[in-house]
Parts: structure tokens; sequence; C-alpha cells
């Protein structure tokens, strides 16, 4: 296994426990039929890897979908010097270290094809197994699509997590109307019958164990109440794919928006806001690298929503690093309002690192959710987790136990606190 | 007395030397008639410990106001252990160690009578004398509602500050006219009579020796230089309580904030300005844990007002703590901003360390106030000075004595300047 | 030499090995034709420490530019006391150690006269070239009006780039048009011959070696594309002196900039952004003391630009502060965004050391422009290149040699990319 560089005893103390730990991972994008990579380009197709070299000059269509597999790593393995200082790069380096044992220090044209033979696994099954047991995994949350039928894995270790940005955000898309037609078997066409079918995923959802409803939101957005009412006359017009106008769009956001959060209530299920993404700012990138955010976003926007459900937890992660600090006061109001991980541009050491500090010192230890991977594929939860363990394992060193005269012990009972009591008691899990 | 632990001895040396100097507390919200608790349940009371021990769980009726003291405590000291990680508990461990010699690691309901017990101080007078000995204090701002008769006190220790808030932002509400109708002898029915109603408040203010003049303002007030003549109408229409628009009401602000700025140019008082609150966000709160903010504030809006009051020292307080690093450079520029302490959501030890370092490496050294408590009791001055100090003797073994090679003689003269020096000359006391 | 103090010997090691490099500084406002200083004056009166002892209570006319040299330094002397806590008046301690041989600690009004003797310099030829060479530059980047005739300096050292404000900001000022008609020998009356004249002054700037086209934009500027047709009659408006509204200077500015743009793509440039200031927000201000900014800022505004020119690099440089963590993202993702240096209120220590830990862990490592000096003076490329060289050797020790594992070399290779070769290539000199 890979050895994780830390200098200070103290924190290397504090990590060396953590990492006997189970993870338990509340989100990522895991396809539970298939949850290992198969091969070396499923690792390298995450688009980290060919957003951070495309951006580093390596023209997209080198990582085109139609490419041979092999072709593709073999030319991604062209652009990764260029790319070797970032933090996702290390990711890389500690999954072909720990799970395919591959000693050189670089991945280069000239080896990418001994690893790349190294990491193809013809039995999926068992190497799925292998994977999940050698992180210690004991469950990871999904993604899943409205109409996903929820079926053939263990929901016990793959949680189902109800994704509802197509209901929201593109309901006067055909393609969403058929498929809540088809998953739900109600004949959607206006307000009332778009709740029941929305009712009735739910129900589906909760049935098979979900841990989480999650949406994500574009800065634009703020959830203010919608009475039925007024959105009867757009829901029709979305649901049928009429003309209608930007302020239409925006009440039928936030009636179905203000529709699910009333499921949620129903259903005791938390709502994962996951706040600040705008899809498609840079068009010709590479394959989810094309999103970027606005930094002007504000909470404040979302105090109607967070009043009116106080029986609903809202775990929040926000994209933009600056909003960070902002969450954490939230946080320390509104019982409701928990931090959710460190999400996505804001997921890199030095923006986890301020916020983890500002967090451990004024909100609730019960309330904080520590970290969730994100992740496409299995690999890539244990590298994701040990980064944010060996930052826990140092702030915590410094500011609780040098800092305040902390023990050991109460350290990770902190620790413990955000990376398992906290996650497993919130998404109902255990406890 | 509590121990501060700090493991650098170059910090240490820094903090121990500060620690035997006195504490200059330039904002504080005491009762100089009642400074310090006579109860644990006045300490417990502070919205801190409500509104995390509520965020975490704790039903808001536990310490309502109609409770029995003893019982809110009780109530509270049940949810405690969900807050041990924040800073604002570790005010309350050193407060019980140093004031009440209390030996456990932490207050919980098998421990709380017992403490009860000991913090309950019958000679009031005598308890006030010992905590303000006890913390070295030299003098504590109040701050004072614009009727407060201002009598009973030695204003020399407790300096009254004009709070302004009423007048500005609740002109219009019947309790405000009457009170001021009431604390002036004048007969306010318009503008003209309003202005000279404020200038006997400033009058009798600064006849006790007030130290400053303060308000909060919300993130929308912009103050533009209002006009009079424009005001005439809805001054009046505010000072009857007759319907007015909204536009009506940022008229009224403006003008009225406008005049009291003109009344500190006249009387050379400083203007404190506490700049972000939103009141009540979250209305189904604790008392004192229902405010927030919105992140998207500019210095850049009072721009007007401090070119135009270039005679008026502003002390400008930011609540978002996003919002530290703009005030550095507002600081930096103009001679009459001084960057004021750390604030509320914004006082915590993380938040602290990155605006003060910005603020020792590019704002003048005479310009800045290092900290204020900010406290409704007398016994959270030392506490919370002392996390302030120690943050301070950290940053400037770090980045002035490791980092610059100064002398400590030098880094303490600068630790003076924060501390004492400033904030004495600014608010008129003593040099 | 002055000696850089730095205790951690892992970060002695890796500064020592950068302070024998070249410098190459992509940014500067030095004079070609009169790089160093001539005199004590001429470094005082950088605009740093007139704006910051004038903060600190120092009357602006102490320092007018009608007074003599000396007595301004005199004058200025008396103050400097007051700002020794700034990371500015450490480059002016290290200035007059390294290139004056002053040995006091202070600079006060005492020694001011000796030090004043001691930094004139009547053999000024002599002067710039012993500056250059004991700051070991390689070739420093001016910021040339458009038409400054270029001439009479060598622009493999002092490299020529066109500065464009004037052009976008200012078309419609009378001076404007006269200098564009003078310096092209075009008659611009219309959009046609004001796009011919701006391509002459590509052709000479190009001619001459230039490195970038930069322009500075304040935060109300958004560049979206304009076309031509709809700015024929805004355009001629402002070059006639007409008056014209709000919204047709918008026009103005949006499509004189990209078509500025537009050149950049057809020569090759890369064009320099420089986000965030307002003009002459302190008007009273000592010269070059009067800009802030407004800090909601995003550059999500620019997503157009930097879609529609994929094929221009733009090197950028946000204003605020809190606006770096989004420059990252966008580095991140976009192939023609570049990070560019530390800005002017951002060019300070702990917003320096936060910027680049988050460059460092997430922009590809040949994308990142490390520094520049912005340096009006000679004298201030070494000790500004000084403070950033540290800042790096002590991030790098800290998260890639002790953090991450990484040999020193390793370390080294990355400082040399971010100071050196990218630099170098970007701005297309040598590689």
């Amino acid at each position: 296994m890979a050895t994780i560089p830390i200098t200070d005893p103290v924190a290397r103390e504090l990590f060396d426990e953590m990492a006997r730990w189970p993870i338990f991972d509340p989100h990522s994008h895991i396809d539970a039929h298939r949850p290992a990579a198969r091969n070396l380009d499923e690792v390298l197709g995450y688009h980290y890897y060919t957003e951070l070299c495309h951006s580093a000059g390596m023209p997209a269509d080198l990582v085109d979908p139609s490419l041979d597999p092999r072709d593709r790593a073999r030319n991604l393995a062209g652009y990764l010097d260029r790319i070797d200082n970032t933090v996702q790069f290390s990711w890389l380096m500690e999954i072909v270290r720990t799970f395919h044992g591959f000693a050189p220090d670089r991945i280069t044209p000239e080896n990418i094809d001994a690893l790349y033979d190294r990491a193809e696994k013809t039995e999926g099954l068992a190497w799925d197994r292998e994977v999940w047991d050698r992180s210690k995994l004991e469950a990871v949350f999904l993604t899943n699509d409205f109409d996903d039928p929820l079926e053939g894995f263990d929901t016990e270790r793959f949680v189902p997590c109800l994704r509802t940005d197509d209901l929201v955000l593109k309901l006067h898309e055909p393609s969403t109307v058929d498929r809540l037609r088809t998953s739900t078997g109600v004949d959607v066409v206006d307000y009332s019958s778009l709740r029941q079918a929305i009712g009735v995923l739910f129900e589906r959802f909760v049935a098979k164990g979900a841990g989480a409803c999650a949406i994500s939101l574009p800065p634009d957005f703020a959830p203010h109440r919608s009475t039925p009412k007024r959105a009867v006359t757009p829901i029709r017009r979305a649901l049928h794919q009429m003309d209608f106008r930007h302020d239409e769009h925006d009440e039928v956001r936030r009636v179905v928006f203000w529709t699910i959060a009333e499921f949620c209530a129903e259903f005791k299920l938390p709502f994962d806001l996951m706040i600040g993404p705008i899809r498609n700012v840079y068009p010709t990138g590479v394959s989810g690298g094309r999103d970027l955010f606005d930094r002007r976003v504000s909470l404040y926007d979302y105090r109607e929503l967070f009043n009116h459900f106080a029986g609903v937890t809202f775990p929040v992660s926000t994209l933009s690093p600056d909003a960070g600090a902002e969450l954490v006061a939230y946080s320390w109001i509104f019982p409701n309002v928990v931090p959710n991980g460190h999400w996505w541009y804001s997921n890199i050491p030095s923006f986890i690192a301020a916020d983890l500090k500002a967090r451990l010192q004024a909100v609730p230890k019960v309330k904080q959710i520590g970290y969730y991977s994100d992740a496409y594929k299995l690999e890539f939860v244990l590298p994701k987790f040990n980064m944010y363990r060996k930052i826990l394992a140092e702030v915590l060193a410094d500011d609780a136990i040098r800092g305040q005269g902390w023990t050991t012990d109460r350290a990770l009972s902190l620790a413990r606190h955000v990376l398992l009591d906290n996650p497993r008691r919130i998404f109902g899990r255990g406890e």
C-alpha cells in the first residue's frame, strides 16, 4: 500500500488510526453495476485528468470517446507530466501504487502500456470486491437518475440517492417527461399528476433504502416558496413543451423544487444541496470539464427554504471556494443546515484545510459531514478520503492537540464524529 | 488561573508578556449596572451557547426566558457535549476554571449543579470588582441606547457609546419617536426638530465622556449623501407612522445616518460601523441567534461617506468572513478607515488569523484596533482577549520574529499598538 | 547584500537556489529610458509609501510634486515609523541595504539625509546597469502607452507591452483620439478607421518585439461580444466628443476591447487582463493612491471572451484578494486562462501564500506565471521577487517536500516553471 507522507508525529498517529476505520462515503457517482474500473482508461477518463491535460494543451480529440481505450490512455500519458503538481495527479499515483503495484514515480508514454496491462481486470466482480475490501468501505452512496430501477445490487453497500436535477431544471425537455411517465406509470399532464409521479419516485427510492435526495443548483436559483396555483400554467407549458418565458421557467424550477422538499419532509429524507455550478460555461471542453461557477452567490437566498422545512436536514456543499465561510455561519445557526464535505473546485487541500478549521471551531461537532468522494470509480474513494484524513489529522494535531491541549483520544473522537458517526446518523444508517 | 496552551516558546514569551498588560475593550454590550454575571445562567445565556446547542438539536423552549435560571442551565448542560469542539465552548471552560475554580474537563448534567452553586454570586458589587481586577481591565466600552440616562456608573471605566441603530433603521416605529421625544424634550415632528433632538443626544453623550457613536448596518444599506430637502416628506411620514414606500424608508435611513455622521464630525466622535447583519433570518431561533448575513457586500458602497467625512474616524467591522480582505485595502488607502477587531461570525481563530496576518502586513500599525470583546458579561472579556492575544502572539512569532528577523521587543511594541495605544488614542482615552 | 530571513532549512535551500536564477519580470511600469532611481525620492515616491504614510496621518501636501525632492523625502521620513510593520516597508529596507549599503534598522528624520546622499546617482546609466546586474535581471516588461515611439532602448531587455486602457476606457476623451491620429497617421473618424489605426499600433509594437497587450478593467466591465454594426453610432459619437449615454459608453468599451482581442489573435500576442480597479475612489488621496475596487466581481462575466478567443492566451490578474480562488478554477478549465502573479492589493504575503498554494495544487504547472514586479523603478524588482521566492520556497518545503515527499530537485523544477520557463514561453521569449 502507498505510504501517505506525514512528517508531524502527532498527525501521523491520528492518521494511522483513522486509516484503520471503515470509509462511509455519503456521495459518489459510482455505478453499482460496475463500481471498480475495468481498465486504466476508466481511471484516466475521470474528468479531472482529461480537463487538466486539456487545459495544459492536450487537444480534446485525443481523449475522444470514439477512440480505443488504450489509445486514449496512451494519448493522455503524453501530457501527464504537465499536471504532475496537482493534487488530482497525486490521487492517480496513489491508485496505481495501491491497487496496481506500480512502482515508477511517473506515468509516461514509455511505461503507460505496462501499467495499462497491469490495470486490466477481466474478473470484474472479484476486482470490485478487492477494491472494496482493501479500501475498507462500509457504504458508498450513489447518485441515481430518478428512473433508475435500483435493482441488481446490494443497497446496504451501494446506497441509492435520488438525484432530482432533471426534474427541477429540465422538466421542459421531452425526455424528462417521457422518462417520468414511463418510470412511474403516471400520466403526467399537469401539476397534480406531476406531484403524484414524484410521490411514486420517493416511494420507490425509500423502499430501496435511499439515503438522501440530491440536487445541484445554479447560482441564479433562489428557492422561494411557490404556490402550485401560480405555477399551474407554467408547469403545463413545460410538460407539453410549449414555449415559455424565462420567468415561467423560474416558476417551474421553484415549484418542482419546493414539491420535492415537501416529499423529503414527508419521507424523512435528507436533501443534499450542491450549490453553484453553471453548466457548459466552456462548451468546447472535454466531457465533464465544461462547468464553472459565478462566485457571487449567498445562502441568504435559501433562508425561506431552511425556515420552512425545519424538519428536513439539508447537507449543503458549495462550489465556490470563497463561499465556504458563509456556510459555516449558516450551519452554526440553522439546526437543519449541515456542512457537507468539500466539493469539486473546493476539494483541494488548501481550501479544505481553511474550511475544515473554521468548521471545527464554530459548527457543533454532531452536525459536520466530513467528506465524500464524489468518485465515479471505486478506486478513487481511498485516495480522496486519505487526502481528507491527512488534512484532518494535521488540523487536529495543530489546532486541537497542540493548540488546545486536547488528548489524542479526544481528537480521534472528533474525527470519528465527522467521518463516521454523523454521516451514518444523518443519512439514517446505523446508530 | 487557566493556562492557555501555547507550544511555540517564542509565541509563549510574547503571550505571557501581553497577559500582563491591562485590557482596553472598545466595544461590548456590558450593562454597567450589572457588569459581571450573578449566576451561571447569565454566562450560559450568552447567545453563542444557546444558539449552538439549539443548532445541535436542543429545542429552543429548553432555554426559554420564563424558566427558572437553574433549570435553563441544567437543560443546556445536556447538550454542551455536542458543541465542545467550538471556540465558544473553550471560552466557557476558561471562565469556569479562571473565575469559579471548576476543575472538571467537561460540563455535564451530572456536575452542572455543583458548578451552578460555585458561580452564584450574592455580593454582586464585590464580584464585579473581582472579575474586573483579575481580568486587569482598564476600560470597557458600552453600547448604550440613545435614551440611556448614563447615570450611576463610573464612565472612566465603563465608557458610554451612542448606539444609533434604532434612529436610523427604526425611526418609523412609534416607540423610537416616543423615546426620542421623552429623552430629549424636543417635540420631534419633522427633519428640523429631529436634527435638533439628535444634537441633544450627542451633547448628553459627549458630556458623559462617550468614546464613540456606533451602528450596525444591513448589507443593503448604502450610505449615499442625502439632502434633507428630499427627505422632508419621508421623514415626516416616518415620524407620524404614516404608510411609506420602500424607497422612502431608504431615504429616511440615509438622511438620518448622514445627519448622525455630521454630528460625529462636529463632536469629534469616532463612528463605529458594524457592517453586514440581517436581522431575523431565522425567526424561530433562540434569542440572539436569529441574525445572519448576505456575503455579497462591498465597502465600495461606503466610498461617498468615507470621502465626505474625512475628519471622522470610522472603525469598521465586517460580519462576513470573506469580506475581511477588502477591509484591509480600504484601511490601507483611506486615512479615516480603521479595521476594528474581529466580529461575531468572523470572530473565530481561523478567520482572525487570516485577517490579522493581512492587516499586520498591509495596514499602518497606528491604525489597527486589535480586538474588542463584544461581551454581555464581564467574565467573557478575558477569555476572548486571551484567544486574540494567543493568535497575535503566534502570528508575530511566525511572521515577524522568525519570518522577518524582528526582535521580541519590536514584536511586542507592535502588539502594544494594536491592543492598547491605538484604541486609547482613537477613542480619545489617554496618550 | 541583505539577508532574507528564512528559518526552515528546507525552504532556505530552495530559496538560495532560486536566488541564483535570473529574474524574468513580465509586468512592470519601468521607464526604459530611466529604469533605476536617480535619487531616494524616486524610491520613496512609490505610491505605496506615500499612500500608506498618508493613510497613517501624513498630509498629502508633504509629498506634493512641486516640492524639492529632498524635502519630500525628509517629510516622508517623519512618518515611516508608522508603517514599519508593512511588507512594503520591508522592500524599502531591502533596497537601502542591498543597493545603498545602509546599515541602520530604521529610516528616520535623523538619518534620512545621510541616506539621501548615499542614494544620489549622478552616473545614471552606470547605475541602471549596476542595479540590473546585481538583481540578475534577464528581462523586464514595460507598460507602454499606445503612442510610445518605443525607441532608444534595448527591447530584448526592456520588452514593450501595449497598454490599451486609454483606447478602451477613454476613447471619448479628445486627447485619446488626437494621440491616436498623431501616432498612427490614420484619420480616425469612425469604427473602420479606428480599427485601421489599432492595426497600425499592433504592427508597430510587434515589430518592436512586444511581449503582450495589456489592460486593466473595472469591475463593471463585462466583455460581451459586440458587433461593429451596433457600435457604429456610439463610436462615432465618442470619436467626435459628442454627448453619449452610459449604455453607449458601454458599447464603445465593449467593441474596442473586442477589436483589440481580435488583433491579439491575429498577431499572436498574449492579452494581460488586470481585473478589478476602480479609479479615483478616494480623489483626495496622494498620486497613485486613489484607486480601490468592488469585491463583487466574477470571471463568469469573461466566459464569452475566453470561449471566443480560444487562440489567445489571457494571463489574468485579479485585484480583490477574495477573487483568487475563482481564478484557480477558471485557469484549471480554460486552456487559454493563465493565473498571472499577485497584484497590488493582493500582493502581500498572506494573500500570495493562500493563492499560491491553491494554484500549485490545482492548476497545471505549465500554465502558471509566478510573479511580476509591477515596479516603477528597477530597485524594486529584486525585493519584490525575493518576497515571492521566499513564499514559494516555504510553500514548496511544506506542501511538496514534507507534504508529498518530493525531492528538492522536483520542487526546484516546479519553481523554475513558474518563475522562468512559463513566462518565457507564454510571452514568446526563448524556449
